[in-house]
């Protein structure tokens, strides 16, 4: 088996964006602008990227755009002041404290200080809640949301199949596994994890594998049964002296020697990598249309 | 294979409600009696069954027990009324409705109306999240709790261990995957459905198995690893002939041919039933003292 799809993440994304630029153009021509607030606290390099990627891709789409960065010493009260405020603010109808803050940040408990209606990580234990009781008017964390829908546009039946998520935090496995199990998805759902016995036997019966631990390759030719689809979450810097900045990223799958036995896989970059963006940004609009229903 | 061990849930359930005895007399020793509101809309004989026996066991706890029987009659803003009395409510500590209420109540508006922090039955969407962040001031539902109990009080491993979880309801499926995935549980967790295929060979994958889809006698003995323990939630009605009053109670699992491959297995009735009035005192002291701190 070589003639393996590989799930265009790209492509994907771009059409999840274009729906949204469609939706926001129709949501402004009744007078409502969809506004997200990005808060930055410090000066993470790779934060900083993401950061301005998700204010790129707003102000492109048409939506409105707020980024506010605050100095690395910002406290835990003046964090939480911020985001009162943007509560608040019906200019505002999603907000984000990009991950992770400074180390004296309590980040639940800011977490927990956003309005849920305007949660779009979808990390407030509100749509954490709303998640596990398949209520659809919470919000899905973008990383498993994008999965999803990267399953769906493979054509990937997922009713009836075996799906086997590795790794279980509250970001990705969790949440990943919820839905998968979901009614309408209705896959047989494994969450397998470091304290698993055998992964690779775990990962072996699996129609649909679902990489989320942070690992470098580890998931292997032999984990994989023949005609399996892989999504790899996995976005991991490895060295790598050829490279130009002495890394290159890599997923938690061996893409070379997984992918030709597979009947399709997400590769890295480029798979689940440009969903989680276009997500947020579906997130987005989905609040700003609950909040001005 | 025939030594298997038959998991006592009386003796388990009174060795609990030894714990609550003791934990209730020394909160009283400090001035707080713990105290629990059951609520009962309507007529249900079975809820009345239930209603009284949590009653009484709260008495002879110890525990300030307080039932409150509405007529069926009773309007959503009658029960909601009721639902905000006993939260402002200082002498109680726990507030249960009893489930199903008649059709005419919205189950969950009455279930989101009850203070979180006086949920005993942890169906509050904010208890919902505490279990799936692992977060141990939540309340943890009933069944699925004394399940977990009964798991350890017959000394079963469950790192490590294969556990497939038939059923995936917000009552008793999902909430046992996340308990038996939770850290310090860590086990590989399968929640499998009425949509899985091959639920008999899934089935015989697990060191642990739930049964918690309410089939009388579904799982047979060709689905089950010689040497599996055998959680069965089900509790079912079937028709018996030569029974004084009609009916038998039957689990999930067909007990006879299941037991003998067992190393343990909960019987039908004795198993997971006295546990969860047993975790509801549990979860009403945990209340009290977490009111009173």
């Amino acid at each position: 088996m070589s003639d393996f799809k590989i799930i265009d993440g790209k492509a994907v994304a771009a059409s999840v964006l274009d729906e949204v630029r469609a939706e926001t153009a129709e949501l402004k021509a009744r007078g409502v602008t969809p506004g997200l607030a990005v808060v930055l606290v410090g000066e993470d390099p790779a934060s900083k990227v993401y950061v301005g990627a998700k204010d790129r891709t707003c102000r492109d789409l048409g939506l409105y755009s707020r980024k506010i960065t605050l100095p690395t010493e910002t406290t835990q009260e003046e964090l939480l002041a911020v985001v009162r405020e943007l509560n608040a603010d019906p200019l505002i109808h999603g907000i984000l404290v990009q991950s992770p803050p400074p180390k004296h940040i309590n980040e639940e408990e800011i977490i927990r200080a956003i309005d849920p209606r305007k949660d779009v990580d979808g990390f407030h234990p509100q749509n954490v809640a709303k998640l596990a009781l398949e209520d659809p008017s919470g919000f899905v964390p973008c990383t498993p949301a994008g999965s999803m829908r990267l399953l769906a546009s493979a054509g990937v039946q997922t009713s009836g199949a075996e799906a086997v998520v590795i790794g279980r935090s509250m970001i990705v496995g969790k949440p990943m596994a919820l839905l998968l199990m979901a009614k309408g998805s209705d896959a047989t759902v494994t969450v397998a994890h470091s304290r698993s016995k055998d992964l690779p036997a775990i990962c072996r019966r699996a129609d649909i594998v679902i990489a989320a631990v942070g690992r470098p390759e580890m998931v292997k030719a032999d984990w994989v049964k023949p005609g399996a689809v892989v999504i790899d979450v996995g976005i991991n810097r490895v060295e790598d002296a050829t490279a130009k900045n002495g890394y290159r990223l890599t997923g938690d799958v061996a893409y070379d020697e997984v992918a030709p036995k597979c009947a399709a896989i997400t590769p890295v970059p480029g798979g689940v990598g440009p969903m989680t963006i276009a997500m947020l940004m579906k997130n987005t609009l989905q609040a700003a249309r609950q909040l001005t229903a």
